[in-house]
């Protein structure tokens, strides 16, 4: 008599018979009671309601700008322990993520003069150079221009950095925690510089930021006129002050210093300014001894988040492994899982829809019988950029680079369930 | 010698030659000094480099979970204020947002016993009645189970209830904030009832909250098999307390109600349970004195959120009319703007990409010319439902009824700016 009407029910995966350890199913002798045939209750149950059934909860507006639950109290970003007596950056706390996008009170920080204070009624963007018309615009003014909403990733070019010499100590937050996800809404770059008026030599601009850093780089105008934009807002609301309120520059998959935060000023000029941050910082040194410079673009990368190092499986059976899968070159087309450290891969499903320069979530059902594993994601992009292991990254780059790692990443599954980084 | 690479920039509204007030534009020739010259200055720049550039500014985590800059202090979910000693809802700044989803610390609340505080580590999922397996889940368990992350509106039936009789007096947040966005991320229900497997006979659930009224409401089986889920995630992170922590029931297109909260019991049975809620509350009271039972899908509406009630116009010139659109039957496929009242309409452009059940942000560029205008804008869902003015829903649906009030919405423009809420 009894359906499991698999008609509608979504496929299972082959690999096992049911998502629950045999603890959580309760069988139907087991309920064999007057009252529990009636309501077929599970056996076990616990005595009473729990308390927060028995009062009224607390009320509206509790603050009025909502906050996560007081048991989540530990997902928030962190500096790098070894970093406290010179922070340069916080970290979002991807293993405690489970969506797409990262929530804004989340998103990775880094700032090199702290953050400042902007009144946005005071803040004015200049755009002057080579151009027709320069332009001393206020916010009122910005937010007149036809505006766009697009998602896209945010990735420092040093995140991940420690792993071209050694496997970090840390969980996935200090080792790739320097990336974060939103959907960003401004001016097109395109617009703005259409009003001013280019001349016929400009090639370059120079984006400026309003921190006492006056933090700067120069940005390619193909760049800026492809799909550059001014964004004001994050997440559907303003920007948070540590992300550039009230403007910053978004220039989709370039490296995360390149995103000017706190914008005041666009130059347009013939040649790369040579600024201190693409001079003495942002380079990339080769094993020869000469350093590449101007390379704009993160690589496709992705990490497994869950299970990551630091977490410890809870027991043996179904669960699945979950990651983020990203490229500055464009959409993610494809993630392969490894569960034995690389000798064979399983397609894993994206979460849709899959958007250009953004983060994408990978699944994968696994079941989970207590034998040793390496866990591995190797992503793939729609200009067929594969993600390289860690071995062809240091055979190409060397170890003397501290930017654009974006190798395989490897988690060991030991058999008591514990999880750590290693290098295979 | 200029240029204006009409072969890059993006296609430019036939209705302006600028975006730009004319006081904006800087003519090279007022930038004539010699200094000017070599940097193409625009005139009237501030004496000096702004406060905030003189100093180092905050420095990290501050506060380690992020909030919004101070100078966006008035953008918070608000009760109305006729509501103040009975409050029953807050609602969503619209008029302040700019994207698709809603900030988790802005999304509405609709709570019947308060907020309970829940101990995700106590909470239980009991699913029993016509089942072959009575189940009794811990969140443990639930978080093995395979998830998916979905973008889905929830909108209360009663948002915009006062506009059956008359305009409102408030924001479009007052009028129309018991709406926001989000993308969930958790559990197919059809996984956890394969799970526990059907008996022939079942053909609804009850849903139970644990809150101190264990809200509770009837769902069809069809729309549980279909694409209902259990959700913990809330914009990537785990759910915000007002809004469930730590498990939700989502229906995506249905009444907010029935998206409920704290959930704790699923009970499967073969009829409507007739809950309190959905015999004296949350039924259409309809012309005749009869009452419409069961009206869970949410219609096809949209509204302007700029310019919007309680804004006015900053002078004359371009600007940009933007809102959201939303259907309880899948995904927005148009969206028309009258800026005369309903006489004429234009296509909107929508930012995509556009998800079914999902806010969905549509953009027209204007240019005000300092004329009196009635906005409106009109909704079409890919079911070819078109969103009714207020007359045809108030001849169809009466006066009496208090919920799925989805007509079009008309702003006043009046010629000194200042728009307001009107019944045309």
């Amino acid at each position: 008599m009894d359906v499991d009407r698999p008609d509608t029910a979504p496929p299972v995966s082959p690999r096992r018979r049911s998502f629950l350890a045999r603890s959580a199913v309760a069988s139907l002798a087991a309920a064999s009671g007057a009252a529990a045939a009636a309501d077929n209750l599970p056996p076990n149950l616990p005595p009473q309601v729990p308390q927060w059934m028995r009062e009224p909860g607390a009320g509206f507006l509790q603050p009025p700008y909502g906050l996560p639950s007081p048991f989540e109290k530990d997902v928030v970003r962190k500096l790098p322990a070894q970093a406290a007596a010179f922070p340069t950056a916080t970290r979002t706390p991807l293993q405690s993520l489970v969506g797409t996008n990262t929530p804004n009170g989340l998103f990775f920080e880094r700032h090199h003069a702290g953050v400042p204070a902007i009144d946005p009624a005071q803040h004015r963007l200049m755009l002057h150079g080579l151009v027709k018309r320069p332009l001393l615009l206020t916010m009122k003014e910005l937010l007149r221009f036809p505006a766009v909403s697009r998602s896209h990733f945010i990735e420092c070019s040093g995140n991940s950095m420690a792993e071209f010499k050694a496997p970090g100590k840390g969980s996935v937050q200090d080792i790739h925690g320097l990336l974060s996800g939103a959907e960003w809404t401004g001016v097109r770059l395109s617009d703005v510089l259409n009003e001013a008026g280019l001349l016929p030599s400009a090639s370059w601009l120079l984006a400026e930021g309003a921190d006492a850093a006056a933090m700067s780089r120069s940005i390619p105008l193909a760049k800026a006129l492809d799909d550059a934009l001014l964004v004001y807002g994050q997440n559907g609301e303003m920007l948070r002050p540590e992300q550039g309120y009230p403007l910053r520059l978004l220039v989709p998959g370039y490296e995360g210093n390149m995103n000017i935060k706190w914008l005041r000023r666009l130059k347009v000029g013939d040649a790369p300014f040579q600024t201190r941050e693409e001079t003495s910082k942002y380079t990339d040194l080769m094993p020869d001894g000469t350093a590449r410079q101007f390379t704009f673009q993160m690589g496709v990368k992705s990490v497994i988040t869950a299970p990551s190092a630091q977490q410890a499986l809870d027991g043996h059976g179904f669960r699945e492994i979950s990651g983020l899968a990203w490229s500055g070159q464009g959409r993610i087309t494809r993630v392969e899982v490894s569960l034995d450290g690389g000798r064979s891969w399983e397609h894993a499903t994206l979460d849709g829809p899959v958007q250009p320069k953004a983060l994408t979530r990978f699944r994968l059902p696994w079941v989970w019988h207590g034998e040793e594993a390496v866990l591995q994601s190797r992503a793939v992009d729609e200009a067929g950029n594969v993600q390289p292991t860690r071995a062809a990254l240091v055979h190409s780059d060397g170890q003397n680079s501290i930017y654009h790692y974006n190798a395989i990443q490897s988690w060991k599954v030991a058999t008591n369930g514990e999880v750590s980084n290693v290098h295979v």
